[in-house]
């Protein structure tokens, strides 16, 4: 085991009407000027948006709104918040959606207090050293953004996709997750969101480092949950209890709980990364397709974490490891299959991708090297890349 | 799934030289005036408390100490501090050691800056609006103290032990958890701190909550983890990575992470913490005798918890769920004995325990009924002290 340091101070308040506390949880934070964040229509109409405002009209809390985030949010709408911020002197940041939302809200939080532009800090020049405050109300299960330290956002300007990630700046102050207000998400939203989470276990199990075996364990244990309920979700979308261990899952899978004491991996998000950036893919549904490409690659050059995952979680008694691990894949594609999820850039609307942009992107973006369980540069990631073919 | 409110905002640094952090941390959290809390030789006698104080002196902190805090602890000592700290102006409790004398420095720091008695709280008379910040070297993994809202204390008169639990205020701020400072535990000392990481996931695990998936498959695999570890520590004190994995899954045993979404039980420690009041024995080891006697009564009564973790984590087959919970028992105790702890009263030393004061005492400080599982009341609970004979 690595030494590591841990913290996530983020109070969730957990199941039926948890979005009913949200003035209560600005109160307690100190909040005073709050700019609500957003993204389409639905929370919109819904009535979600009505609701938390009527909350925090009878809290006497000054509002203000940021609609229209979208997926796979991008600078644009970070540097319109950091202005309306300022212009309207607010305090604490709410963001009312899932993960572009709240990755926007952070990122948003950041940019405000700083002198320079906000993208100094996704660029690597800048360390966070002050942010406004952010709470969530949570609407999408998937990216994890309500417990992490993490925010995702593109850069137009070349289509930088860049995830920072910060020890405690970017950790909102509360979560309110009412698994009720995603009964109504669209089935490859709630495929796409199963992807994710899972993603975010995967990244950090395959870890070169070795005996970390409570972690292990618990991640096995997530993963485990989740597909358990990711089966009962899809039959029935409004299972209260199923929708509850998924939407409590997307959290634990990210905020850092499974990558305590070893070194992480993060080569399929990277990947997907650029997969989303060029061709505007739901970021989820692109890991299902690069997730298998990568875990196969590893089950020919490195495969003991694969066969560990392939005994443990899916039931796979083949002792040859690469075996094991070959096997575990074919039941993690059939898996995703069962929820609709694609396997190959083909399924994902991408006849011919262009692999060497990618390739040539992704290095760009992360350095020559990338990865953690294994150490890989462009030859290696082309070979997986086109293992998603 | 139960509705839940659940933050966990201790910092956590974990490994090798992890108390070297102890200026930086206290620094981080504003301390200026520091009461070292602590309990026998041990830390003195290994250089510990030298190495603590010399950090706090390169910091300019100025420091006080209080030592010789005992296992289940008592008022009296936690009185002490209390006026040691209002004597000499201390705003910040720093606990060096194990459970006991973090639970001591809990009560301390709630006691401080409150105006009546400290054991209005534990009595349930007042709650803590108020409590100086308190930081942990962790030296016996064990109790989950460093992680956990929760502080026992006895009150000597009359000998009642009370753990209180609080949401936020008795959260340590901070948790240096270095593996390396439990080589020299002894192995009877290993082996109860092990029982009683186990009990706090048992606690919770044994819920009436339905569809608790995600927590029960987190609870397994601590639990699994931590008897693969605890067979490896035994053999090899001094084996790292096996006192990492029990020190980290000691934390996440009890710092509320294995009780999201459920109701709890804690039936176990109330039974226990009568015998150790009684007779003094150490907590661990009681557990390992009361636990396994619970477990039968609730095979006899409601076997489908008791057989579901016997399938999963005692790798049990046996269809019929009173005969799975019992082959389940039969593998903790098993399990218990092959690590030295003993699993009857006489084991514990205890010939002949006076049950009938036992079930008395029991349910004068914890109520006529108890449990979360299943209530219980006086005959219930003898039977199962019987159950231990």
């Amino acid at each position: 085991m690595d030494n590591f340091s841990y913290c996530s101070p983020t109070k969730y308040v957990f199941g039926r009407g948890a979005e009913n506390h949200v003035a209560q949880e600005l109160a307690s934070i100190g909040a005073t000027r709050v700019m609500i964040v957003y993204g389409g229509g639905s929370v919109v109409r819904s009535g979600l948006l009505d609701r938390v405002k009527v909350q925090l009209d009878a809290a006497n809390l000054f509002h203000t709104e940021l609609g229209g985030v979208e997926p796979n949010p991008t600078d644009p709408k970070v540097r319109e918040g950091i202005a309306l911020c300022r212009e309207t002197g607010i305090d604490t940041i709410l963001a009312v959606g899932g993960g572009s939302v709240i990755d926007t809200a952070k990122a948003i939080a950041a940019g405000v207090p700083y002198q320079g532009d906000f993208w100094d800090f996704w660029a690597g020049k800048e360390t966070i050293r002050e942010a406004l405050p952010v709470g969530v109300v949570l609407t999408i299960p998937a990216a994890g953004s309500e417990g992490s330290g993490n925010s995702v956002i593109t850069l137009l300007d070349g289509m930088h996709k860049i995830s920072l990630r910060t020890d405690f700046w970017l950790r909102p102050k509360f979560a309110l997750l009412n698994p009720e207000l995603t009964f109504t998400l669209p089935a490859e939203q709630t495929a796409a969101g199963i992807a994710d989470m899972m993603a975010h276990i995967f990244e950090r199990y395959f870890s070169p480092t070795q005996n970390v075996e409570v972690t292990d364990r618990i991640s096995e244990g997530l993963l485990t949950a989740i597909m358990t309920d990711a089966v009962k979700v899809m039959a029935d979308p409004r299972d209260y209890e199923a929708r509850a261990n998924i939407m409590w899952s997307g959290t634990l899978a990210h905020n850092g709980l499974c990558g305590c004491g070893r070194k992480e991996d993060w080569v399929s998000h990277f990947m997907e990364h650029e997969i989303s950036a060029v061709y505007g893919v739901t970021h989820g549904a692109g890991l299902a397709v690069i997730l298998p490409a990568f875990m196969t690659y590893m089950a020919n050059h490195r495969p003991e974490k694969g066969a560990q995952l392939a005994r443990r979680v899916f039931g796979v008694s083949e002792n040859d490891d690469r075996l094991a691990a070959l096997e575990g894949i074919g039941r993690l594609k059939a898996f995703f299959a069962s929820i609709g999820l694609p396997l190959t850039f083909g399924e994902l609307g991408i006849d011919r991708p262009n692999i060497e942009l990618l390739v040539r992107k992704l290095h760009e973006n992360k350095g020559e090297l990338i990865g953690g369980y294994m150490t890989l540069g462009p030859t290696e990631t082309e070979e997986i890349y086109r293992l998603a073919l």
